[in-house]
């Protein structure tokens, strides 16, 4: 059996997420369907990590198993002509056997966006999370640096995975502010169920005064999910890239 | 009676453009109808110029005539309360009775946005027009630089409207490139029908190499629609902003 490694990119706002589920679509699901139409093959796409619905994806990777003679590199248009306009295959390659998107991941980097304006958004309104309240960057910025590193983040994960440790590495965590438009990108070897989006959640209510910068510290040593902020809206996220 | 300006964000991308039209519905249309659920007038949105189906504004701008008396910077958020998300007023103000939102405006900037790469885009697709072929930003560039200054642009406009003259004078328009993103910032005291995506797609023609940026000055020269290029897909097409 051949291994086949897919770079996506799609738009998260139409579907229920990664994961195939019974009660709405998801992108797993349309790319089975898709190398189904290709292959006549029902073969199982194994995902990088599981997004929620609504959140994008500019560089997720999956892999399936295979026994078609398609080249490699032809199977990324042979997809492409299957699936729906918004989730597109930017790359196709040949894996080893042992390659597992899931397990071999040694990171990831998200992005998640915020428009700071008073009125709601309307361009982009689907890849962003709108902020009314003036938020201070600065801030946000110097919270930001308290996660930076090797810390336990149990206060900053759902319940929702098994995973055995919350210990994981932070090595990157920016904030840059161009106009209106307000990006995180965070960078670690992993990142706990709905991670990100806690720590945005949390870095809005410091760049909105609701709470200070020192206070992460406290935060992330209490391993409390109940102290830290609340999830920041899923159409900010963005998994942006993985690394192996 | 009070005449109010407001200033309008649309993503067009589910609308028959701003004009009101028999069979699809527009922009205007449906602030018309939340004019009337806020005052009970049936009020005429006139507005600066009739962006086509699918074309966006950040900063499209209208007036009305009312009797109502809503302070001036409350319509926005009332309208607001009415219109559908894509449809946001970022500003009301209360105008001179004599203003006019076409007739008074002295000029406008359209941007026109290229995603050149392999792969059709996912994320923005419904702002950008897709390119595959590598695009020469310098080679388009260069062409611009014809088109800048006042000039008959007969050569650049479709058939459909009624203006008395096609000299129009461009006054800035500029092509910028951030990794795979192209766009084209135009500023002139008015555009003819279809101007900047007939632009658009003749700067397209010379990036693609189909087309030298000197043969501009023959285009413009020529008088002549069928020498320019094809008009650009209006999804990448948007109004920022109009000068009074």
């Amino acid at each position: 059996m051949r291994n086949i490694r897919l770079l996506l990119e799609y738009d998260g706002t139409q579907y229920g997420g990664w994961q195939r589920q019974k009660n709405s679509v998801t992108i797993q699901q349309r790319l089975e369907e898709s190398i189904y139409s290709i292959t006549g093959e029902h073969a199982e796409a194994v995902g990088c990590s599981r997004t929620d619905a609504g959140v994008h994806a500019k560089g997720f990777v999956c892999n399936f198993h295979t026994s078609c003679g398609i080249p490699e590199n032809k199977v990324r248009d042979a997809l492409n002509s299957k699936l729906p306009v918004d989730i597109r295959v930017l790359l196709s390659e040949e894996a080893s056997v042992e390659f597992h998107s899931r397990y071999c991941s040694k990171g990831k980097t998200y992005s998640y966006t915020i428009i700071n304006r008073d009125i709601s958004p309307v361009i982009y309104r689907n890849y962003a999370c709108h902020i009314k309240q003036k938020l201070n960057v600065e801030e946000m910025s110097r919270a930001a640096q308290y996660l930076v590193g090797k810390h336990d983040f149990a206060a900053f994960r759902n319940t929702g995975s098994s995973v055995k440790t919350s210990v994981r590495t932070i090595t990157q965590l920016d904030v840059t502010c161009e106009g209106e438009y307000i990006k995180l990108y965070g960078t670690a070897d992993g990142f706990l169920y709905n991670m990100m989006r806690i720590i945005a959640g949390t870095l809005i209510e410091v760049g909105i005064g609701k709470r200070k910068a020192w206070e992460l510290a406290g935060i992330l040593n209490s391993g409390d999910r109940t102290k830290a902020g609340k999830s920041a809206p899923p159409q900010g996220l963005c998994l942006e890239k993985v690394y192996y």
